[in-house]
């Protein structure tokens, strides 16, 4: 029996957008869904506790963060990230591909798989798609993800084409090596760039492995948003309805609507709870930064609209002070609202489609938060 | 009326300890209290709730920091500290006048007041006893320090001699231009040097001025232990049996337990959540830098025999990797575990008193704890 199965509760009319449950071995998941991202085995700021008040119902960790630090075998030994980070419920951890590619340096692309040096000692390390499913494997996540190569934006299509195939071969061995399926589901990446060809023919190849979920990689890299959103044009709709869809780091609201509307049941960001530790929040009214001189007096909480710890009992005059002054507690409560805001945005976008006015929701939002779609 | 009131619940017969009830106008407290420092209206790295949740019954702010940034002027439109800070339990302010001494830059200190630089700007400012008080009336605390000088470790007679009269001359200043009595309780600070004639000259005098509680100031400042206790030992038996006493700036736990022993009733230290963020942790048995290598694989909690958040649910393990990899979660949860384990040391010590075991206490706690009081 596989790890996880999804359960499709209701596709919307008028967009691709579904609604839908995902069984894992930790809980089921609310899908569409936003799962907050803990690099190093927490949340930044936030404890797990904290994290359930607010709804989170699946977390992401990454990989190659906790393979150099500090080392999956000693997760491993604590009795998997589960137990050793104190979260009993989901998790997805990414492959490594991603960091290895962007964080790490003089990286060596072979077709074995990736030599690079670590960003935190520079010392020299070699993953390949057996490497990274060992890894993943001993860190226990609910899902995994098969190590993929996301090429830069912009790449050319010959590059594009060529590291392609070679993710799709990586992706074959990943699926050999895994043997974890019953606790452990491998979710394949498609990618392929800005290339519709490309990204077609990924999803064909990647659906030939039959995979329990696909992610779309390779996007939310540098692309104007309306090419990501062609991408995902191109892309879910060839993807099997049986099966989960998560688009791999993208997170703004509007981003999130939009891949909703475009099929994608599962999203991860950084940028939440980034932003949060400079003083940038998101409010129903658009983003607030609430370091700014303007709200030195401003004694009403950062959206009037939240339901969330911090927004129930702090002024924007005292996490601005907070944030000046450099205290831990100014990082913790915008943290806080910046992931109540954006689990409350999944619930209301998964309740208009339970109300078939998704859309309406959608520019009713977009009214209100200062974004103009066109 | 007063605002506070000290109710004696009982002596020990053996030592100079007082369990006691501190009635203010936020809760009553009791006492002998540990009182967790929130400098910048934020004990490091906690909400107020955590703060409840571990037993805090009063917290301490430094009028100085506040004074600065962000502004009385801007505490007081927010409806006083408790207001700004979501804290509606007890809150202690000193005067500021330690931190002007040991943290401003260029200080001129005449019978008027002092004139600082500040140390976040390098911008001048002045302090006067009556500015000191103007400032801790906007703050709105339960109790408010008189501004002393608190001359260095070591000073000399006439030096020490000249500060304290000083001083003392400043607390009538300070008593004359509080007016919220019924608000906010004024205490005296005895200093005096490590000089025996001084500070029992200094307790003589402040008692004239009938203030409702008194501290102990100008310990803790490098000087050795055994001077401290023996300061406490010239000065808390002349000090008033109907009103509580403050040592200031004091925390290790076998201070507290000193103090306690030579009848003191409230302590304040930011040692507790200092040495947390830095990676250490008192436990029963000593203490534990739980940033050492050797506690890399150690799953047990910081402290089997605590009972606080992060004991009963993370392992050595993985509170190292989160301090390793500078992650806020590992500086919350070490100081969720030393405030605790600290005010646990308190309660203990209330029982022991209450049992008439303080003595017998005492000697179990330094021979666990590691710690040769002779």
């Amino acid at each position: 029996m596989e790890a996880i199965r999804y359960e499709l509760i209701k596709k919307d009319e008028r967009t691709g957008a579904r609604l839908g449950k995902l069984h894992t071995p930790h809980g089921t998941i609310d899908t569409p869904v936003f799962m907050p991202v803990g690099t190093q085995a927490t949340v930044k700021a936030m404890t797990p506790d904290e994290l359930k008040s607010i709804g989170a119902q699946i977390i992401l960790s990454n990989t190659y963060h906790l393979y150099l630090r500090p080392g999956e075998k000693l997760v491993e030994k604590a009795g998997g990230l589960h137990n050793f980070m104190n979260w009993d419920r989901a998790i997805l951890t990414d492959s490594g591909g991603f960091q290895v590619f962007s964080l790490s340096e003089l990286r060596d692309i072979k077709e074995e798989g990736v030599t690079f040096k670590s960003h935190i000692d520079g010392s020299k390390h070699f993953i390949s798609p057996e490497k990274a499913i060992e890894i993943e494997n001993a860190l226990g996540a609910d899902i995994i993800m098969a190590f993929d190569e996301c090429p830069p934006y912009p790449a050319d299509y010959d590059y594009t084409k060529n590291s392609l195939y070679r993710t799709i071969r990586w992706a074959e061995r990943c699926k050999k090596t895994h043997k974890n399926t019953e606790k452990q589901a491998l979710f394949g990446i498609i990618q392929g760039g800005m290339f519709k060809d490309l990204r077609q023919e990924a999803v064909k190849e990647m659906i030939k492995l039959d995979f329990p979920g696909y992610s779309v990689g390779g996007l939310s890299i540098g692309e104007p948003k309306p090419i990501m959103y062609d991408v995902l044009d191109w892309t879910t709709p060839l993807m099997p309805e049986d099966k989960p869809r998560y688009l791999m780091g993208v997170g703004s609201p509007d981003c999130l609507i939009e891949g909703v509307i475009r099929g994608i049941d599962m999203f991860d960001c950084v940028l939440q709870t980034r932003i949060a530790r400079n003083g940038t929040v998101f409010t129903s009214k658009g983003k607030l930064v609430v370091r700014n001189a303007e709200y030195a007096e401003d004694f009403r909480p950062l959206d009037e609209e939240c339901d969330c710890y911090t927004c129930r009992n702090y002024s924007r005059a005292y996490i601005r002070h907070l944030l000046k002054a450099q205290e831990i507690l100014g990082a913790r409560l915008t943290t806080i609202h910046n992931l109540r805001f954006t689990i409350r945005l999944m619930e209301k976008i998964r309740e208009a489609i339970m109300q078939d006015s998704l859309l309406e929701f959608r520019d009713e939002f977009y009214a209100k938060f200062g974004y103009n779609n066109n």
